[in-house]
């Protein structure tokens, strides 16, 4: 039953982030990174008929044939699927199509979920359940992208919209030289990156108890960081040169004021707020100007129980690479995770837009270096 | 008020053309050459904005200022615009938005048409009104991209949907060699590229009396047509292989039978219907096989009065040139047709889909040579 | 015996043009419009061996098999050809490699042309020494462009080089509507473009006998010739943009004074020189700031007779199509201009670089409309 | 005097390797990530004449000052440098006057040596050997590609070719879980990415005394490595399915034989040679096959004293990321290796063609995973 509720509440939190959208607001994707909130409604779906009522439930027939198509993400083992870059094209099916194709496979769903159910199949129910979390994220990252890129500006929601709490006082916290347990070791959910506990040798480092703010953020900017190569990576600079890359996404100088886009549409930037939307490139420009550096995500992981966290994402100096023994899972599950282990870069934390109970310490998100449009941060290292 | 019965009449059909819309298709732009449908209400009506009710219409004050930088076309005259690929990234205005702009701008040309209007006012409203229809051609040329490129290959409509009628008994007719007058000659409205009536010399030719239907067309494919580079121009031939072209547009080979997407979906491609959706080189290629070729475009005024027209678009082999005498209008109406007369061909005619009353034999229609969209075909000279 | 003295006027002519480059001029390909000059040696040298030795010299054996690979242009009838943009990758074979190549080839072709020809293999040696005169031209065009884009600006000779004569004093001429004749009426060689003499209407019209110089367009670049669209094609206007085009090729702005790279190296300009490197979106944008226009090809040929020319390829306002009864020839041969017949714009005339006794009034060339590196100039008309 | 005899040892047999070349084969660029052999020639001399003589040697007056414009590579702190992708395209200044240039850096540079110098300034000139020995290497790897692309297959030497000498018996070797020291540790030259030696904790590993040959990578492509997505990283699938790669770099299937082009041209595969010429992506997707994995570069270096090593630079799993506590130096000289810490790939060891005397058991190669042209090979470990 507890797993009925949770398939409940999962799947309705999933509309209420739709909830202030208009009909036209689900088809659009205005770069590749960004998905139309229609296909992310209808790929969360398609997991669940895909993963679980095809193979498992008894006389289960498939909705529409062509939703494999249209739905499936990036899956080779499920067959052809829709070039990502066409999914903005799609004007069909409809929102309401998709609605509808939702609530069938709800309800098949909890038909399925009340029979006697083998830890196997329960473990690929709450593997879609956190798949579903990780897209309601990615919703709100895309949503906030298609508002703030548009010429009009239009606010998400004066009310609906995630808060983001006050910081701590500044501090460097101190931590010591030795060996450390790193990786998942609970009973609860976690992806496959997050397994394989093992020890790793860190040398004594310091950390920041808080993230980056606007106003420190600023400062950077207005000290001529974007046009001083030496703060960069090579490819970080060749980036913002060739972006024309100026201030962090959502920023824009209107008559000398910096303005940035949020949930309520075009507002002053807040000093006192948390930086936010920066690549790794920026992130690590910003450390290398305060002759600081970033954590890695071993240092990160090893001192996080004593900082506030789940603000941004916070970049790491780390690259996304396996953990010792690291395995992938058989089949089209396995393609989660080991096959985007190279030319990534490890986020730790959670965001403002992450899904309650989705968080862990141990958790690994994980982005190219140039991307901005995740709700990202910095903290501090030395 | 035969010209506010011309307006409402004109502004109408535009609507019209939409109703078998949903709501997601209005927003989408499957490539760089098609407008979202909800562009081209919103842009016809600008067009009535700006060159109209802004500098003639007392106390009209402007609906959105935003809406001037989303609508705009190519006028650089007026101002920043949208880069073009932009436009299917935008889902705000919504098509409600679009629709109460339209309201508002008509009842405002209502008012403005009652009242004594000069000459020159009164040419721009008829120039506004043929620009409409031209994007209501568009329209439908925009709507079938989007909706023949969905892989539900949803129908517009059964019964809404434009008809071709029925062909005559193929000849050749002869047109002997002499001096013939080109351009408009007549009273009412035309384009600017049409004026300029002249006297140009023709050598002795024939031309058919019909256009080439499937059948012919599927006959030069079976001949291996796309992959003997003799029938082709050597940027044609560049085109078919990196496009990998093996037919016109919306056909599919299903289990060895032609099926082509129409109005009703996707249909059994009809032998004797007439041959549509081909580039120019597709065109020149054709008739080099046919050992003929295209007729020049004034070949073809020269003997229009002689066969029926009006079903295709049909390329020639002019390219898209200034008349003796031809002098750009000054101003944003003057960026109408001039700055477009270079690497685009002539096409002559009219198509299923040219509103009524939009089609005169001196009409000059032009694209690229690789441009596929339109309602295009083949009429052979000798 | 006059035949085989052409023969080797022409081959040696090549070889002259050559004598100034260092081994490594001959190698580097800067844009994919130039060809390395080694490659021009060999490629005309590939012509008679292709055309003439292999079909018709009995006991000719083929050089190098490979070379046909290395050195064919843009024949599709022949075979696997070096893709266009790699020329410029290919150190081997070397210089002295090809010009052993050249010898060889020309020993056989000498002793081939001792032999009773019919016509139509004489036909084929003049078009192979046309041909060749071709690349003689875009040698110089190809060698300026490589030198002209070295950062150390390399003279091409003090002595060496072409130069062109003075000009006429400016004037208008007249000429009255009517018909005329248009197209090659004459006995020796000329290309296939120029058969099928006919005859065209043509308005009165006024044409310059000068060529606009240097001066005359400088005052179009400081009157902001550039910077303003309304002079400008939509496509020129973007090309502009989109290459940040201030001034025509080989012109520099240095400590306020305008220099240009020539035969010598980097010269001040010469405000009385005739203009030169000029696309025909400049040639087209000039005229309309000048508020007149470039001639027809077809008003070029009518009028020729009457001006000097020969100093620079004039851009007309005609885009490059088949004559009326153009047909190609069957074979390779025929891929040589009907191909070729779409997206291009005729230029009348000959330049400075162009081979003595190749030029003649219905002479058609013809270029894309952005290429620069032709020796390119303008002719007015109204 | 050891200095000076080190200086002219090494400058020296930068000319031995270019000694089989053709002056065409000094000047073309095939792809971007290939420099012209000139341009090696030129920079290894820019090094030494922009870091030492001119700031350090009185008296000095620079040779050209457009070299410093040519031969820069990427030190952004040094001024404008020529745009990459143009090397290609310079075939001035000539070979022979690159020599010259050569000569007399070198002679002032022996001058220099005689003189008492600062411990920073020996450094210095260290330094600028080896980063000449860096681009020996490269310039092995450049020469074989520019001739093994081209159509010819030339030999670059019958004699003068590297060789690589026979391999051990296979076995795992097992290596315990624990504490290793990682990092330079010696008083001679490192570079400064191998500074800061410091502890890592590993877990119990094997890894391989041998690499991967010939014979095991054709296994797997006949397996149908290639076109099973399972093996790969995302990001290599797509390289895979983009670029059409079926096999190593420079191999080729003629009539079903292997053959690959090497010092003497083109060669029969040896079945019990090493594997060479792969990218990180195949690697990996080899590994994959076998249910292995590559080492970490800690795991490599750890192991290497136990095995054999030097013929192939060998791909880790490792991403290329600053040691604990690395800290840029100033200036130029500082942007040699920390601005290149994102997106790359280490790779350990040597091969065939790195320079005597330049291999080290802390070296820390890396390359972008898809790149193939460097002597790169595989070591399995689990």
């Amino acid at each position: 039953m507890q797993l009925i509720n949770d398939f409940k509440t999962v799947r309705q939190r999933t509309i209420q982030i739709c909830a202030p959208l208009k009909t036209e607001d689900y088809v659009v994707q205005p770069v590749v990174d960004v998905s139309p909130p229609k296909w992310h409604l209808g790929h969360t779906t398609w997991f669940f008929e895909t993963f679980l009522l095809q193979p498992y439930a008894k006389d289960y027939t498939i909705y529409d044939a062509d939703y494999n198509f249209v739905f499936n993400s990036y899956y080779e083992t499920i067959g052809a699927r829709v070039i990502r870059t066409d999914r903005g094209n799609l004007s069909r099916p409809a929102v309401e199509d998709v609605l509808r194709y939702r609530e069938h496979v709800d309800a098949a769903m909890e038909r399925f979920l009340r029979q006697p159910l083998s830890e196997e199949i329960m473990a690929l129910v709450i593997l879609g359940l956190n798949h579903e979390e990780q897209h309601q994220e990615l919703l709100y990252t895309d949503i906030k992208y298609i508002l703030g890129h548009n010429p009009l500006f239009p606010a998400y929601s004066s009310t609906a919209a995630p808060q983001v709490a006050a910081t701590d006082t500044p501090a460097m916290l101190s931590v010591k030289e030795g060996i450390y347990e790193i990786g998942y070791h609970d009973k609860g959910f976690c992806f496959d990156n997050e397994l394989g506990r093992h020890k790793v040798y860190l040398q004594h480092y310091t950390i920041s108890n808080v993230l980056v703010t606007n106003q420190e953020y600023t400062a950077f900017i207005h000290a001529g960081g974007y046009s001083n190569f030496r703060y960069w990576h090579a490819e970080g600079w060749d980036w913002v040169k060739n972006n024309q890359i100026t201030a962090p996404l959502y920023w824009y100088q209107v008559n000398g004021q910096w303005m940035h886009y949020t949930w309520q549409g075009l507002q002053p930037l807040d000093p006192e707020g948390i930086l936010c939307h920066i690549s790794f490139y920026e992130a690590a420009a910003f450390a290398a100007w305060k002759e600081m550096r970033l954590p890695t995500e071993f240092e990160w992981e090893a001192a996080a129980a004593q900082f506030n966290w789940g603000a941004r994402w916070e970049w790491t100096e780390s690259a996304y690479l396996p953990y010792p023994g690291f395995i992938k899972a058989p089949g089209a599950i396995g393609e989660y995770n080991g096959k985007f282990m190279v030319n990534q870069m490890v986020l730790r934390g959670a965001s403002e837009v992450t899904s309650p109970g989705h968080s862990r310490i141990s958790y690994r998100n994980f982005f190219h270096p140039h991307l901005r449009w995740q709700f990202t941060g910095i903290r501090l290292a030395r």
